[in-house]
Parts: C-alpha cells; structure tokens; sequence
C-alpha cells in the first residue's frame, strides 16, 4: 500500500485518518504540473521500457508463450505491478484509455502466468523451477508478491474490477498456506510483504492477513544460523524489530520495514512497537538526514552509513529509499499527529524524491547525489547524467506510483476536523459521518510563494476544525478570515487549529514568510563544515554551470551568507518552470590549488578572485541539461564577512 | 629490501647512491631514542606476542613438532621474516646478545621447516598440502618469500651468517625454476617478492633474479581471466604496470607494486617505468594524500579511494602503507634527486607512520585515522585504543624493520658528495673512493628546533660537496660556515649544494624558520572545508582532551587561525618528550546543535561560547592515555577573524 483509507473501526490507534481515494483533488500548481507529466509521458515511457527490458516476455515464458530467456534482475516483475498499481491510481485522477487498456493487457498476462496454486513469480518459473522458498534472504519472491497484492488493492479501488485482486487474493492464500502453517522461518529479505498483507487486511477484512505480517515481523532477529555472505543487518535481520535502537543496513529495507511495523501498530496499538519506530526515526533525523531529506548514505550495501557520515559526492540516496520514507513518515503522521513527520514528507517530496525523474517525465536518477564533478568517479548508476530506465529498474515505477497518488498525502480528517498537511491547489470534498458535506478548495503558488488561500465551498452549520500545518521552516506567519487578522488560534503538535462554525464563501489566507536561508550543518558532518546551503521555504537549491554568467569553477567558489543583494525571480520557462535565486558569490583563481593539497592559511587568506552574481536553481531541477558540475552544499566567504 | 647499498657498477640510473650499511650512526635526538625503544621493548614484546600467536608452532607443525592446529592469517610467516630483518638491522646499530640468540632459534626453526626442494610456507603446507601456487591471487607464497629473502639478505650483511641467507636461496631458486622456465602465468597477489628478487641480484650479482622480477612485473594486467570474488584491481592486475595513471586498489600492495617497479627502473633505467612513476605519484600527491601523510583513505578493500575523498574519521590509512610509502619515496629519491620525495619521507616518518607504535613501544595502530570521537562507531581494528598485537599482525613487524633502519634514509653518497635528506643527531662516516675519508657530525633538537650544526671531524683536501634538503615546510632559512653567514649558495631541486675545501674543525649552522602554521586543504577535499590543522615544522598537530583545562566538549570547538598568542613549550615528561602549543579556540555551547542536523547561519552565527586555551600534541603520540576525542582537522572560527 501506500496511501489508501483506513477502515476506523479496524484502526483504534490511529490520531488521523486517511480521506477516501478521491476526495483530494488536484487543480493546478506544481504537483499538478508533476502528475501530467507523469500519466502523459513517464507512465507510457515505462510501459515501452518494460517492454524492451524484457518484463513482459519473462511472464510469457512462464505460459510457454516467451521467446529466449528470461531477462534482468530476479525482481523484474515487480516493476510490472508498481506500474500497475500507478496506473491504478491515474485512472481514478483523470481517466486515460491507453492506460487503461495498457493495463488490462498486462493483467491478461499476469493471469496466465498465476499457477494453479496461485503462486507467481517469472524469475523463479523460468530460472530456478522447484525452488521455491529456497532462498528468502535475497530470492525476492515475498517482495515481488508484496507489490501485486498493493497492485491488486489499487486496481480494485480504482476501477473495480475484480480481476487482479483476485490473483493477488489467490497468492497471498497461498503464501499464507505455505508460511503461517507449515511453519516455515522467514525472514523476507526484502520488507514489502508485511505493509501489502496489513493492507489487504485492511481491505478485505480478514484477520489471517494481519496475523501473517505479524509472523514475518516476529521472525526478524530471531534466526541465528546466516549463511550467505551478506550479514543479516544488510536486511534487518539482525535483531527483533521492537528492540532497533538505530537506523541500520540496506536503506529501502529499513525504511519498508520501518513503514510495515508502523502499519501493524496501527492496527494493534502494540505500544513496543511504537517504541521503537520513535527511537529509529529519532536517530535517522538526528545522524543520518541529507538536507534533501535523502537517507542512504553508503554505496556499499546501499545503506545507512555510521552517524554523520553525509558525504556530498559519495552519498547514494536511492530514489526508492526516499519514496519509503515518504511511506513510513506519513504513517507516522496517522499515529501521531505530529508535524515533524508532514515537515520530512514535504522536505522529501520537492527535493530528494522528485530529483529522482527529469523535467520531461522521461529519464530517471537512482541515486541523488549532493554533488557532481565533471571529475567525479562515480558508480555506474551515478554518471551525473540521468537515464532512460535502468537494468535494476526499481526506481522508475516507484516513482511513477509516489506522484500518481500524492494526492493522497495532502489531508486527512477526525471525526470532526480535516487537517491540510501539503499545501498545493487542490480541492477536498469529504462528508463527516453526523455533520454533513465539507468542501474546500485551496489556490496557492507554493512552493515558490508562501501564501495559500483556502475558500470553503461548502460547510455544515455545526462547528468543526480546520487544522493546517505550520512548517517546520516557517518562522512568521499571518492569518486572516475573510480579510480580518486572526490574532489567536490554537498551535498544537506543529498544526493551527481553526475550530468554528465555518460559512460557505469563507476565505482563509495563510500567508508563510519565505525569505532565502542559508543552512548550515552539524559540526559532527565532515562533508560540509564550513559550507552552507541555499534553501527557500520547503526547497532546497543548487548550482550548475549553465546559470552563470562567466567561466568560474564552481568547485572552488564561496558565497556570503550575510549578503543582502538576493534576488528571487520566477522563470516561466526555465526547467519546467522555478524560482531562482542570485546572491553574491567570490571564485578563487583555479590556479591556487594547482598540484596541490594543503597549504598554509596565510597564503590563502587574501587570495585573489572574482566577486559575482551566482545564480541558483531548485535541488530537483539538476542534470537536465548537459553533464555538469552541481553542488548544494557551497563553502562560506572568510572574505566578506 | 628497503635501505640497502646499491652496487653503482650494476646501477648507472641512480643519481643518488645509499650510503653502506653502517655508516650513517643516531647519536641523540627523536629517532635515536624511538631506536633504543624499538631495541628494548618492541623487538622483544613482538617475539612473545609471535610465540603467543603460535608463529613459531607454525613453523614447528611443518616438520612435526608442533601442538595442535595452524593459527592465524595464511601469511603468518611474513611476520617472522619482518621481525627477523628488523633484527638484523638492530645487531648492526647497536648488539643485543639476547636478540641475537632470539634470531638464531628462529633461523633453526625456519631451516627444518624448508622442504628439500627449497619451498617454505608453513600454511600451504600444513593446511593446504598438495596445492602449491593454486591461488596466487591471494596465497601470499611468494609475498612470504619476498620477505624471507629480504630477512636473509639483512641478515648476512649484518652478521656475515650465511645460514638464513641461504634458506633465501634456495626458496629464490626454486620459485626461479617454477615459474621462469615452466612459464606459470602470475601474478603475484601482494607484491614483495619484486623487491627481494632485486636485492636479490644486488647481493649476489645474479641476473636471474632481476630477470625473475621483470617477469612478475610484466605479468600485472595480461591475464584477461579473473575467477575469485575480488576485482583485479584490488591486486593492481587491472592494467599493465607501464600503463598505469593512478594509484589504485589495495594501498599497501599498490606501493609495494610500484617501489618494485622503481627498483627494477634503479637497474635498467626503462624510461617507460618511470614515466608510469611519476604519472602516480603526482596522482597520489595531488588526490590521495593526507596531511599526515598518509594514505588509503577506505575501509573497503583496504584501498585509494576516489580523488579527494580524505575522511578524518573513515579513513584507513594503513600503517603499512606508510611504511611502504617511505620505501617507494626513497627510491623515487635515489632515482631523481628530487627533495620532494624527501620531503614526504620526512612527514611520513613523524606523523603517519610513527604514529603506528605507541610512545612505550609496546602496543601499536593497524589504522591511523586522523579524528576520534567517544562515539565513533569504528572497525575491529581501530577502536581508538592501541593493541598489544593484532591477528593480522603485518604492521607491528614492519614498524620494528623500518624503525631499525631509519637510519639509512638520512643521507646519500655521489662521486663527490654527502647529501644529507634527513635531519637528526647522528655521524656520517664515507670514504669518497677517490678523495679520502669524511666524518661529519650533526647535532639538532630537530624536530622540535629548526636548527642543525653539522661539524667536519674529518675531511679530504679537495673539495667535495656538502649538500642537504631545504625542507617544503620552511619559508626562511639562514646558513653560517664557522659563524659567517653565508650569502650565496647553490639551490637545486630542493637541495642547498656547498661545494668547497673543507677543513677539519669546520662548523656549518642551518637555521631553518619553524613557527606554528595553521594548515588548509584544497577545497575539493570535503571531509576539511571550512577547518585547519596545526603544524610545526614537519610535525602535524591534535588536539586531545587529556591536555585540556576544562571540559570543552572538542567536538564542537573552533579555533583562530590568525591567532598570534601562540605558545610553543618542550614538555620533557609528557608523552616521551615532545612540544606542545597553545592557541586560541572557541567551545561553542554543546546543546546548541542538540536533535539537530541543520539550521539556519543566522541562528548561530552570534551563539554563545567561551573562549579558551587549546593545547596541541604532536599528532603521532595520540591514543597513549585514555581513549578518548582527538581530532587534526579543526573548524576555524568566524567570530574572531
């Protein structure tokens, strides 16, 4: 799952409630802009990808109907279902027939490679028959089930149709059959398992759902004998789930578990659990957070790294990683109710998540990296230049899946309030169970403006609570009611409570002061002591080579935090449309390094430069032009001060 | 080898010739006392802990005398070998009937366990019989060799014994017979048996063993089949030695690697050879090189890292690579000339490399990272706390080898020279083949006092040149000859050339300018932006907490680089002597940063802190009381420029 409504009366625990699938609606702005192009382009772009990776001809060999052999990465399917399950969602945000049919042809194909016993995985089929089950740590097949059946749910909920969470319903049976009876010890190499069966509990009702993603979290830690050559904390596997104390291993897998055992508290209320999510997301937001809100530090393992490790160039921030902690925050968000989680959501969102796809919706970054050299030696999955998919594609559907339900992360309601945790234009109609229909629409030029206006179209008479979030990178903030000042309101956990009898034609304007910042970080994170980074309201900037004016080497520049010459202007035309922001910036001639490491301070201290103006863009918006250097995180002037 | 005199008939290349063995005498001074220590403590320290370790009962299991099962790493011999040279060296500087006796029931038990056809391993044939040379990647049969050889040659020069060296040649002719005439294609794992072979025919005047370590060298990066898990670069067999650019993989073996391909330059003066030198170390020197000298920045194939990526805290930095980092520069030295190459011998040895073996002399660093916090979450190897031996126990021994030859990188001989490379109290002793005998003297508190009074106690009537370093570190320098400053002289690739008749009772001061300089990196090296380092001389400073008043929390400090209330005090009892300096610094409130990892300049641009006196210790006597924080690289503050 991500994203889907919970049934109350199953979810005692949770503070909030997630609206119905269709009750937010986008009208325009930036995840307006960002979720045409993903159904235009990004969705078809992957379904042709697909097509030439070889992902559907792995299902065809299972049916005897494929030519030569299978192809890609032994979790290729579910790169099949997370398209599936992004589609879903579009065609419940605006309906398109070549989806549609898209879609259908796909299912068709899923169906004839289901087996009799309901199990279905090409890559295990075709490569590997009879082995089934062998190898849990690394075999994907729990992973790639995880991601039919949340595609299976999505496609239900959207089109009603039956089909595919038939095949799902018929799986999940079987792994149920195969796991939670015959006793076999698991621990799924790869989380996804667990948050798809507590969703299909959610959805269907039944008890053996949540009691089987029970059974896979309990196992964790609780098996000694590893014997493959990665350690058990590479999958999480090193220590029973209520006892993480850290963020630790592959980072996707700890941040798909994370979001599994947020998902069983909220229907258990196990406060252990609880527990320890608040002790692992306290020790990521404290040791392991990218100012993008990336999370991954290490190539190696793909994985958190050691506290403070953040280096700018070697980082690897895995687009997937960000999406999974999306899923996990907004989780934590329902629990508690508390800002901190919408704040990260939304830190995630405009920077390290969406950096993750191009302006035109068709080529791709796995990972994101804070800075790239034209000298960089990077992986091969980091050449500084984006892709057009990927043989480990597991990015680009996720991608696809995040944008075309983001939607869904705007509000939620109680029994009587609806809380705005994204600002955006969007409308939200949603009908309290004893006051009646409420209707809001909100119009606003955010992020690259601070102010949002929200016109209720409709309201019952009775009082009820607006609550909107008061970013964590807000520091003032007006509010007026129809033109009035309102001078108190009540602040609680992060949020504005506006609790009154509303009237239809009310306006609400929250103004958010969004002056330019400059950042800097801890002194614990080596990579950028002495550095600051430009950030605006929610985003975060960069800069690249093709703004300047001049021939300055952007790897040895600084810029001055105090400057007050910062101009902001909006760019109809440039990268899909951004802010950017100039300031005032000093270049070291290039030469004062040459064939150099270290030098004294006394003969850099006066170094001779230029002064100019840099000019910034968006964090997301880099790498669409030409391979360049890039940089967030740029050193302060010693000069200007 | 390392240190050993070249025959100049066989090397027409050098443009520096080593001084024979025991000419160059420590009297006084730093390494004189590091000698003694090593004599006294370490040497005797690493016997038990080999005995303890079950070396010897390795050896023992070969010819049926020992108990129980091979222990340790499959190259636990080497370690013997190490000690063994080291030995060797130490019965020339000073006798010590104890280590004598302690050498020759090792050289009994290294004679039985030789097979009769010259092979000896005491792994491969205890554990693995029947399987020589079957993985030469990474069985360490011929590095072991190397080592034996190098152990035997020291041994005979040292002691006229021909037992040991004989054990060497017979292993040297067998491996001869195995692989120059069967034509097995290797490449050898861990390069050593490169540097033996050629002493190999220095000591004998054999051409078979140069032409033995040519074949090895033109071996590396033809062999397109690589089957085990490492990429051939971690071994430097990626690339054909002539062709290489950079510094790569493993550090240790890459200069191992390239310290063979300069002694076989030494020999036949291959242009192509050089070329590829030089090409690498300028790579190093501009890329890879810490301030201490050191290098190997990754944990993770104990390797080069990219360019510029320096962690203070991640980094490797091998002892051994250090070690072997002395030995490639001593030869890029002999080779050209050039002070450059003394120069990093001369920080290596006070920083980098000393470091390695704690101020008693009995317990040692694997790892010489450049900070520590109470909190680092390090590898097995380094925790912050010396050890006593290690399991993989390569660098103890090679400390001990290199410390008893220290002496023979002070100075060299030409036709009509003594350059002096090394400063330090010792007597050089040289009778020029044409001009008669010289006897000079030096005296110095050096390191610790830029000034060296070198006397001729003896001299030729002709004329000869007295020549020695100007050292990188030192902007202003004064020359008196018998109280006459002396206005013009000779400078030439770093080196102040004296050409004169030299008179018995002559008296030349050096007087090299040496206060306290605040050091900081090219801005490419992430890990120190923003920060400096304290350096004297060729000593490079950290700060502990052991020497602090107060509890500053020195995580969070800054200092003044533009401080001028500096202090310099010698410090006779602490840390086995050695000066300390104070500095201006700013302990910025440790709660200021508490559950943060960013924020806003203008938040703490103005925050609180006091202003204290930081005191500094060289960095190489770290970690020799309580584990605790040490850092090299320091924020500099902007509150007090």
């Amino acid at each position: 799952m991500h994203m889907t409504p919970l049934d109350t009366s199953e979810s005692p625990h949770a503070k909030l409630l997630t609206l119905p699938l269709v009750s937010t609606v986008l009208e325009g702005g930036f995840w307006f802009e960002k979720s045409s192009i993903n159904r235009n382009v990004t969705l078809k772009h992957g379904y042709k990808e697909m097509a030439i990776a070889g992902n559907f001809n792995n299902l065809q060999l299972v049916f005897g109907q494929g030519s030569g052999q299978f192809r890609g990465l032994l979790f290729a399917d579910s790169d099949l279902y997370k398209w599936l399950e992004a589609v879903s969602y579009e065609l419940t945000n605006c309906y398109d027939l070549e989806l549609n049919e898209m879609a259908d042809t796909l299912i068709d194909l899923i169906e004839k490679a289901q087996g009799n016993d309901g199990y279905i995985n090409s890559y295990w089929e075709v490569v590997e028959p009879g082995k089934r089950w062998t190898d849990l740590a690394h075999g994907h097949e729990l992973y790639c089930a995880g991601h039919l059946i949340q595609a299976g749910i999505a496609h239900h909920r959207s089109t009603k149709d039956t089909r595919l969470l038939n095949i799902a319903l018929r799986f999940a049976d079987y792994i149920n059959s195969e796991f939670n009876h015959s006793g076999l010890a698991a621990s799924p190499g790869h989380p996804e398992i667990e948050l798809a069966l507590i969703e299909l509990y959610r959805h269907t009702g039944k008890q053996k759902y949540l009691n089987l993603c029970r059974y896979f979290l309990d196992q964790r830690g609780t098996n000694s004998h590893h014997s493959d050559q990665f350690m058990p904390i590479y999958y999480q596997d090193h220590i029973p789930v209520r006892n993480a104390r850290t963020m630790a291993g592959h980072a996707v897998r700890q941040l798909y578990l994370t979001s599994g055992m947020a998902d069983l508290y909220l229907e258990t209320g196990e406060k252990t659990l609880l527990d320890a999510l608040e002790r692992q997301w306290n020790d990521m937001a404290t040791h392991h957070l990218f100012i993008t809100g990336g999370v991954g530090s290490q190539h190696e393992g793909e994985s958190f790294g050691t506290s403070y490790d953040l280096p700018n160039e070697k980082c690897y921030c895995e687009t997937c990683a960000q999406i999974a902690n999306i899923m996990w925050n907004w989780r934590m968000l329902l629990i508690t109710g508390e800002s901190k989680y919408a704040d990260l959501i939304e830190l995630i969102m405009f920077n390290g998540f969406i950096s993750g796809v191009s302006v035109k919706g068709d080529k791709f970054f796995y990972e994101n990296p804070l800075q790239n050299r034209k000298t960089s030696e990077g992986s091969e999955r980091r050449s500084g230049e984006r892709q057009h998919w990927y043989r480990c594609a597991c990015c680009p559907p996720n991608i696809m899946r995040t944008i075309s339900s983001i939607n869904q992360y705007f509000a939620t309601m109680t029994e009587r309030g609806i809380q705005i945790h994204q600002f955006g234009e969007y409308s939200i109609k949603h009908s309290f169970e004893t006051l009646g229909q409420v209707i809001l629409k909100s119009q606003t030029e955010y992020p690259w403006n601070g102010t949002v206006l929200i016109n209720v179209l409709e309201t019952p008479a009775e009082e009820w609570a607006l609550s909107f979030r008061n970013p964590g990178w807000c520091v003032k903030l007006s509010i007026t009611i129809n033109g009035q000042r309102l001078n108190g309101f009540t602040e609680r956990d992060g949020y504005i409570h506006i609790d009154r009898s509303w009237e239809k034609g009310d306006e609400i304007s929250v103004a958010m002061h969004m002056p330019t910042s400059f950042i800097q970080g801890h002194p614990n994170i080596e990579a950028i002591r002495g550095c600051v980074a430009i950030k605006r309201g929610p985003m975060v900037y960069c800069i690249e080579e093709s703004d300047q004016i001049g021939n300055h080497d952007l790897a040895q520049i600084c810029i001055d935090p105090f400057s007050k010459q910062i101009e902001e202007t909006w760019h109809e035309d440039l990268l899909g449309g951004v802010v950017t922001i100039e300031t005032d910036a000093l270049a070291e001639e290039s030469c004062a390094w040459e064939g150099l490491l270290y030098k004294p301070v006394s003969d850099v201290q006066h170094a001779k430069g230029d002064l100019f103006r840099l000019k910034a863009i968006p964090y997301y918006s880099w790498a669409n032009r030409h391979p360049q250097t890039m940089r967030v995180w740029i050193p302060r002037s010693n000069l200007t001060n």
